[in-house]
């Protein structure tokens, strides 16, 4: 399941039944669980000495696909999926159930909770801190700097289930809280609180989320999406949300 | 013209006078037409179930430029033409002449018309209908979701001949009109009727393109753009905007 | 120093102590410099008639990352820096020291001074004029064409020390002056005078670069970010800074 044209150190530790693609290039500083795919034309465990020696960890059950990078340092919990031509910098910590869409990159020095997903050309500047089951849309900016250039880092703290659409930037230092949405194509510059919603450039609250209806005449709220969304979520996970959140639309739907 | 390097399936179905450079992949089902070129570092036909079996499809006379991802399931007509670093998934259905900027990113199960160009890191979501002659500028951004995450995707509209400025978000489910003009930077969430201006965000009309006036002191109008812009169209189709949108302002000059 | 997977023409003009990873494939018309690093999969002097001729130079002492392309007919100073799949087209001419961000996309008929920083998914069109030490942070775009798609480019002009904020987009043929700041999120439409600050969309002056104060209650200016951001620059470059802006911060806290 190696690929013969596929370059692998020999210290690499390979878990079980992992299968390594065409054209791919895996580095000294790199430890792949059971159950992994690393697709073609990819780069895993670029080195680095900012990486302060600590190999890249990619957990079990693992799909890399093709033309990713990513760097050693990193420790990515079970169940990643990326999209294509991702790049994964050091020192980012993922909990399990990470996604990453295609050309996203992802600059490290960062963490993020379980089932993190983020869509294409997303970009992340270094010192986030990521909830669980966090949303980024196509094309999000989450920056690290106020005034740049400069040496003083502020990362953004995105709240676990919060949604940050196509587009939008998040300025440096921000806070985005629990289950808040930013509507596609803002620019956010203060602290949003839970469940709100905010929009526009400079963003300004506009409703709570519980505010924001299904527009299908239903008048079931559309938040939280918890509720209704459950795609590729661990069963267990989503019995969760239904005892926290529930019942579900569905569950009534059925009765 | 298959360089020793790459990796054909022997399945896939190559064309008469088919380039493919160093280092590309070209996977089971996949449908090349004549005088194909394919570069160096591409993936070409990617497996997906999503596919449903069906194969990638590149018609005669298409270049795929080098580090270029196409996934099974997609049927592009003749004359495409890639930057480098495309993304292209299952379920895109795309007529003649089809132009795809440098990492710009397809999501498939779309229609797109002759003729469309796309510049630099374009996304386009699942859904979207495009017209045809239509541009996208670069880093335009079209999604497919009004409330994310949900199920209800709600596809783009994008009428025939309209232009799509740079950076500019296209909302979920809504429509661009035939001939329309979105101004760079726009944030759009409304429908924008035929031949309309619309600039801002969230956008709003500002004027008709056929107010808008080329630059040089002329008073010629800038649009409809097909009357003054004709770089690498077909002859036969420039000669049908002639008869259409016609006299050219060049057609005057020289006359 | 060259991988024997790395496919390297005869052509190519190579400097001492240059190292070429697996699976880099190196054109003819290419004269890189001493002590240059080009890391694995990459695409080094990509053909096109647009480079009338001309080859690509890279300077020394120069790091390309994996999966970069850069085409025939540029020429690019000492000390260049990139990220991972940077896009460098024909017939751009920089200084030394340029830093391209991974993904950037920089599509050449363009001059860059010295030391100019890009960072990730960056697009530069055709014509662009950047000075000296000027910063491009994440996702910025700069277009050429105020009427698109048409063929009157007018290319953006950058001053020296000037920094465009993340995700801001500058309209064709606009002009940034000397120590701006573009603040993230813009969308600049009118000139932007010397150290002043704009924001918005489309953006406003707000206030002048001096009146920012850094944000530790010290009551220091954050600009002239010369006087305390040094980070690789030359030790040369930064005396300099400090006879033409200092004395330096950090000189008057160890005094």
């Amino acid at each position: 399941m190696i690929h013969p044209s596929s370059i692998v150190s020999p210290k690499a530790k390979i878990g079980q039944r992992v299968s390594i693609g065409p054209f791919t290039l895996v580095h000294d500083d790199v430890v792949i669980g059971d159950d992994v795919i690393i697709e073609n034309h990819c780069e895993i465990g670029h080195p680095t000495p900012l990486a302060d020696g600590a190999p890249l960890v990619i957990g079990d059950g693992s799909l890399i696909r093709s033309f990713s990078c990513f760097y050693a340092g990193s420790t990515i919990g079970p169940g990643l999926r990326t999209g294509h031509r991702v790049t994964v910098r050091e020192k980012l910590v993922a909990g399990q159930g990470l996604q990453i869409g295609t050309g996203t990159d992802l600059q490290g020095h960062a963490n993020f909770g379980d089932h993190v997903r983020t869509h294409s050309n997303v970009f992340v500047a270094h010192g986030a801190r990521v909830g669980d089951c966090v949303w980024l849309f196509p094309g999000v900016i989450v920056t690290n700097d106020p005034q740049p250039p400069s040496e003083r880092l502020a990362g953004v703290t995105i709240g676990d289930y919060s949604a940050i659409g196509a587009g939008a930037i998040l300025f440096a230092g921000i806070s985005i809280g629990r289950g808040a949405l930013v509507a596609a194509g803002s620019f956010v510059n203060q602290d949003v609180a839970a469940d709100q919603v905010v929009a526009g450039s400079p963003a300004r609250v506009v409703k709570r989320t519980s505010e924001v209806l299904v527009r299908d005449g239903s008048g079931r709220p559309a938040y939280p999406w918890m509720r209704h969304f459950h795609r590729g979520y661990p069963p267990e996970l989503v019995a969760e949300w239904r005892r926290q959140f529930g019942p579900f639309p569905d569950d009534e739907a059925s009765s």
